[in-house]
């Protein structure tokens, strides 16, 4: 049967990346506390293709993905690398799992307990030997305005803000690490259960702790700065205003590697 | 050339409704003040098929539409719903317009002004001599917490929460006043310009105001419930809570017509 | 501490629904196959309130939940619909799930397996003594155009397309023997993983059994209408037209119990 | 009134941007044919902010727009963004609108003639005299797949599949141009209105070019790379694949300018 993949391209020019997308699978991984989560991840999929091939072997994909089956983690992408690289006949390799990662919250007075998922995104890359690993975690915090509070007799408005950070690393992180720093930054962490004494609690809190979307940002960077497995980050927040229809957002960009593109 | 639409279906059953979807169009209407408006609807056009015929001509659909090009109102959306179902030989047809809708809003104090949009739907039908029409806005508020302003010594929590009102009109009405009747609901309406005296008035008024999403679909619902000229109507509230990652909702159903399906 | 939940009513009027939304959460449920799948819900929970109170307590929904934690299941469900009733004192709760159901699909040649993710909702209320359940699957297709392969002198048009089945049950029934229906319903299911004979196979038997979302709507709800344990149905099909911007649909609405509302 | 925003800020670092997203105002622009169109666009506005300001003042990035008020142009944001540089005391600004986009498309055969939106971005920046400008187009495109043709006694799968061109301009470019490049490289064009003899032309023309989205990607990039006014290009093509519920990418990046972040 005719492999009209492997036939000379119209145009002879390389593929940065060619592959499969929104692919929805079970996935499983580890987490700081219980050893093991189950949750669902869209994946994406990834090779170059050189200038004299037509097309690429879509099919593969999913075969070496169906194959992997693995506990995602560091040395389980890199299986799955290596054997996209093989099976694909690629000089690199990446692949994408976006999924909600779930972390149980306690209420800070009652310990009424709950689970929260936030979204993340693992990415892993392999050109030659090592693989280069990117992270992405969003994360919903509260704000409180400095502003409205500093001239209002009573109040000040508050609502959900959504930080998103973006990394690549030189070592392995995890995740729980940039949620925590991100849930510090805000006004207060937002909570699956609060009985009425952790609302007045939270209330309170968050009051004496008024943040614009620049303070969460610079909050959240400080520490990314710093961070020795950090070497390129990110960090955006942005606030659903709670007297606007629209957004405010604040971000910055930073590493001690150059930055390039997303 | 055959008309395959033409055969006679496989398995003999009439269709409630079958159409085009998703046409992105420019679209002109009236408002109250300013006489015509420039928006962009997503556009849905569809008739009923009898048991006989195995398919509708689609491309007739998107014909009405272009041939149509009038300024959205009762007497236009009738003869694009007659010349629908003259085109497609139908008992029924429907049209379905979803739109940003555009208001100027005012600052409380300065009086400085913006434009806002309020995502709207006008839904026309026409099975015999008089076409029907049902209206959906959606148009987003502040709430302040009435819970946590009560028990906390300092401060209450707010948010952006959205009205969603639903309705069967008997007669005409302006988009203009189901927004206000749904901004005079909330806590505060938004604004898209706010100066720092505004701020501090919009803070302080929304915090002598505070609403569960239970008292902001029940002072809807209440106005609705009188109108002459809803025979039904839905009223959801739901509230994108500041110290929650879910949300919080509440809706009522009622009016003087049966309940039927949306 | 005060409990302005149980103040009065501003305005005094029965809520039909109100409760929490977006609440995701890890879920597992049985599957025909292998006993237990893991997956991850998005959750509505809501009950009634009558017209003397001003609101509802939102933190017993995410307690009722969290004290759950059971195999999603008819039982299992009951037993949350029950415990949501006695804690938040209601005579009507609800609860709904919407989540990916996996299922294993195999290449028609090569038998190459690979797992394929479908959107279901499932959604129990509980009124009185018997809970009653409604289910929604999404299940994507291929359709291939009848008119366009019989005007042409090569080839059709063919495209993704989805059905959408909306259903009330009076009995137990599995998510598989729905998403099984709609996929033999189109011009083809779709497939994870086609190698070349594979995707050969599929191309040729789509074209042998050209579909249009008339044909698909029509096989759907015939097999819906003649369904023991389906009291209710809504089917529709949208297909993403290959030459076209814009999607094609048809619904049909049927049932042995009287239509209401969604 | 204390102004909050002009305090220390706490972390002393410069921000990247800071600015508002979100804002739905109705747009003017011109188009090659018809002198104006009216149209709504999404608009995002920032500047950055040096390390000792607390915050922003997001309401004049509003009163900016407000006040703009201007036919989207190379002139007109230009002078928006100076508008912005000096209301907000900001070395750099940028403004990002996004908004459907319209053209008349006509049918290969009859001459049936039809609007069709398509989804662009225009974004400014002014650092210092000069400012550079962002295209992006997302253009919808019929793709018949190659291999299936090749392997198969009748037919083959064909999907829509979307061309998405990024680009740095360093001169004046009209929409339609990349819009009609986009439209060349796929297996066919997509149209608002196609009577029989239109459908049968666009089946078979697109049956004689079969492409996969390494081909469609290919094609552009060629032309982007030649092209006088790009100076930088990220070319992507997604197939929404009538055979698989997943889809298939492609894109290439290149340009005379050395590659940045998006």
């Amino acid at each position: 049967m005719e492999d009209v993949q492997n036939h000379a391209a119209d145009v002879s020019l390389p593929i940065d990346r060619v592959g499969v997308r929104n692919l929805l699978v079970p996935l499983k991984l580890g987490d700081r506390k219980h050893g093991v989560q189950h949750t669902v991840a869209r994946v994406e999929l990834g090779v170059d293709l050189p200038a004299e091939y037509k097309g690429t072997h879509m099919s593969r994909f999913v075969e070496s993905l169906e194959n992997w089956n693995e506990e995602l983690g560091y040395m389980s992408v890199k299986r799955l690398l290596e054997d996209l690289k093989a099976r694909l006949q690629a000089q690199k390799a990446q692949a994408v799992f976006r999924f909600p990662y779930f972390l149980r919250r306690h209420a800070p007075v009652s310990g009424a307990g709950g689970v929260q998922g936030y979204e993340c995104t693992v990415i892993g890359e392999l050109a030659s030997e090592k693989p280069a690993f990117s992270l992405e975690v969003d994360v919903p915090v509260m704000t409180v305005c400095p502003c409205s509070k500093a001239i209002s007799d009573e109040g000040a408005h508050s609502q959900r803000a959504e930080v998103r950070i973006r990394l690549r690393l030189n070592g392995f992180c995890w995740l729980e690490e940039f949620i925590e720093m991100a849930e510090a930054a805000g006004s207060s962490p937002l909570h699956p259960v609060l009985k009425r004494p952790d609302e007045k609690a939270v209330t309170e809190s968050a009051f004496a702790a008024p943040r614009f979307v620049e303070d969460v940002v610079r909050a959240v960077a400080e520490k990314l700065a710093r961070h020795p497995r950090v070497a390129w980050y990110r960090v955006e927040v942005e606030s659903f205003e709670s007297i606007h229809a629209h957004n405010a957002f604040a971000w910055i960009e930073g590493g001690t590697e150059a930055a390039s593109s997303a």
